[in-house]
């Protein structure tokens, strides 16, 4: 297929109605009137158009999707659900290449057209994760870009020769080198660390580290963090997600740390955590500080939420944010696509005539009005293809 | 019409598929294979039955639903949010009979079939938020029950002649007394419950106020709030609404709250809001304390979200309070159904014999996976009558 498309009657982020002629798969003009003998026509019915949008964190490996409805089981610490987890991967028979495939067909039919997900590495299930992942990112490559993080989940120092199927991770085709919690987990954040940007310097790939620890704590590690990252020269190739001391209520605590994060382009991903401190939105998208999002883990053995709506995240957070003007609710919304998509680096993004033909046709007035209501996606392109319509992607998982 | 039903293949509570029989719109019996000559069959497709949901706090009097999406124009403070409340009125015409009918029938095709609503009392609308209201109650008696407060939401001392309206807006048939901030706005808390209780007195009414007061000035004006409600006997007859302070990191401030609270028998609302502190749902619920949920403001000159799904409230209430468990799950959806029964004082609400049938259908494979998912309503019944069907309400507004 030549995924030639012209879009007729819509109104990208929210402006006047027009049409977008779309050739080999890139944005080649946008105008009224537009025509295009020969090649496919889809009328948008004045919906809006958004780029496609960006989950810029989650789990593929282990989402529990179409497996029926499994109680929650995990207890309270982070430990619990670490632990749980293990054991219920080989108990439940979590296949990691089905359970990715359907994830990514959920979430293209919700309109994400790219996902950076974290794959456990570990010495329960060792590569098997990362293996059924890069399946599914193979089997979808037409209709979903994928970046990949090699996650010890479980853990480095604690857990004997998972450094070393890190290292074997980044050889199959990971793209980031992870890292979780230097002290909460491993006990031992300086060697944690020196693994985890060790792979990075090997490997010359970006990092990208789970921060759940709390106040003064996670200060500490994000410090360790900054440090190696000025040390190693790895400005712009560092993400910190979760970053929940960021939503510390001092002042005094949060202010160096977010001075430090803008002088070293660090990235901060935050999914607007209800029930946990987050980073301030709008404070650090002022600051400059590349911000992105996603959904975390969907309806895993981590909780039962999580649908993979990117839209409705923008929302979330603009709810934990306590955004109410529509030039905040359209900043979450930014979160959601430019954001991720400049933590990922993606190349030709965005709705501009030479960009690539991804997004997402959506009802709504305005651009919050959609964010607020995130109705069904009327259609979603992936580089000029059709791969979702009227909230059902057009293609398929077992 | 008689409202006589007969529901084939539910599954009450989540509970073993089987039928329902409505007599007089009331539930006659449950089990399998029921039948009932000459009378209307809704096959319920094996989707679970819940008891209609209870929107127990909003504001039905200034929606702007149907009036084109308007940008968010207040200020940061809840003064701020009044004022411009005040001047918006009447520059936008939010006309209270129209709005609110608006409001009701999308509750109506979200699953509520009860509804206690705030209504603006103040010195610039005077009674029509009240008589608006009125008429829509009226209007739509047989599709929605509705119980309004008399709501000073710009004050009482420092707006002359409110406390006068208060009093007429009961005379004209509000059930409740409202209240609000009594240190914040008014800067005269002991006047200000002084009107309000003595309102409830005059008239034999209970009390629900609106509490936004932080840390300890919240926790001094709910000690007012107990020492008025345990003087004047008022016991069960008082809900607190947002109760912000009991949100507060300070045990000590919170305990001595929660046992005057349960030993008075007061109710306490609360949203579930991701941006304030909020009252610990499941210890309030393990104290047997009263507990209600609504959607507070649906997209109105107070901020852009809301939509009315008590369903997703549930869900929001889950995310804002850590439940993961599905016994946690189903105590959020109880808050937004039972809960909201028991602080309205719902005679015979509930799915057993004898009840009221007003219930709702929806696909969910367990009672925690439709709150997770909160689909489309699948059937919306009211006495024994569909109201709503596949997510539609059957009656229209303007």
């Amino acid at each position: 297929m030549s995924h030639d498309l012209l879009l007729t009657n819509i109104r990208p982020m929210g402006g006047e109605p027009t049409d977008m002629l779309i050739r080999s798969g890139r944005i080649a003009g946008i105008g009224r009137g537009l025509s295009a003998p020969g090649i496919a026509i889809e009328d948008g019915g004045g919906a809006l158009a958004i780029p496609g949008l960006v989950e810029a964190h989650t789990h593929l490996d282990k989402s529990l999707l179409g497996m029926g409805w499994r109680p929650h089981q995990a207890g309270p610490l982070l430990i619990d659900k670490i632990e749980t987890e293990r054991r219920l991967k080989g108990e439940w028979g979590i296949d990691p290449a089905r359970q990715s495939a359907r994830q990514v067909v959920q979430s293209l039919a919700l309109g994400s057209t790219h996902i950076l997900s974290h794959i456990d590495v570990d010495d329960a299930v060792g590569l098997a994760g990362v293996e059924g992942v890069l399946a599914t990112r193979q089997a979808y490559a037409e209709v979903m870009d994928i970046q990949l993080v090699a996650f010890p989940q479980s853990g480095i120092m604690i857990r004997p020769g998972v450094a070393a199927m890190l290292a074997d991770a980044m050889r199959l085709g990971c793209d980031i080198v992870g890292g979780l919690d230097p002290c909460g987990i491993d006990r031992d954040p300086k060697a944690h660390l020196d693994v985890v940007f060790g792979l990075a310097e090997q490997f010359g790939k970006p990092v990208d580290i789970h921060l759940h620890e709390l106040g003064r704590l996670g200060a500490f590690s994000m410090e360790l963090i900054l440090e190696r990252t000025r040390a190693l020269g790895m400005q712009g190739q560092v993400t910190i997600s979760h970053a929940v001391c960021l939503g510390d209520p001092d002042a005094a605590l949060v202010a160096p740390l977010l001075d430090g994060i803008a002088a070293l382009d660090i990235a901060i991903m935050s999914t607007g955590s209800p029930s946990a401190p987050v980073p301030p939105l709008a404070k650090l998208v002022g600051m400059g500080i590349r911000f992105c999002s996603g959904s975390d883990g969907i309806r895993d053995t981590w909780g039962p939420y999580g649908s993979g709506d990117m839209l409705e995240r923008a929302k979330i957070l603009g709810l934990r944010n306590n955004l109410r003007y529509d030039a905040d609710v359209e900043k979450a919304l930014a979160v959601c696509s430019f954001g991720g998509a400049a933590v990922m680096r993606l190349a030709d993004y965005g709705l501009a005539p030479g960009c690539n033909a991804d997004l997402v046709l959506v009802e709504g007035e305005t651009l919050a009005e959609a964010v607020v209501t995130h109705r069904p996606r009327r259609l979603v392109v992936k580089r000029g293809r059709v791969v979702a319509r009227a909230g059902t992607a057009l293609v398929q998982a077992d």
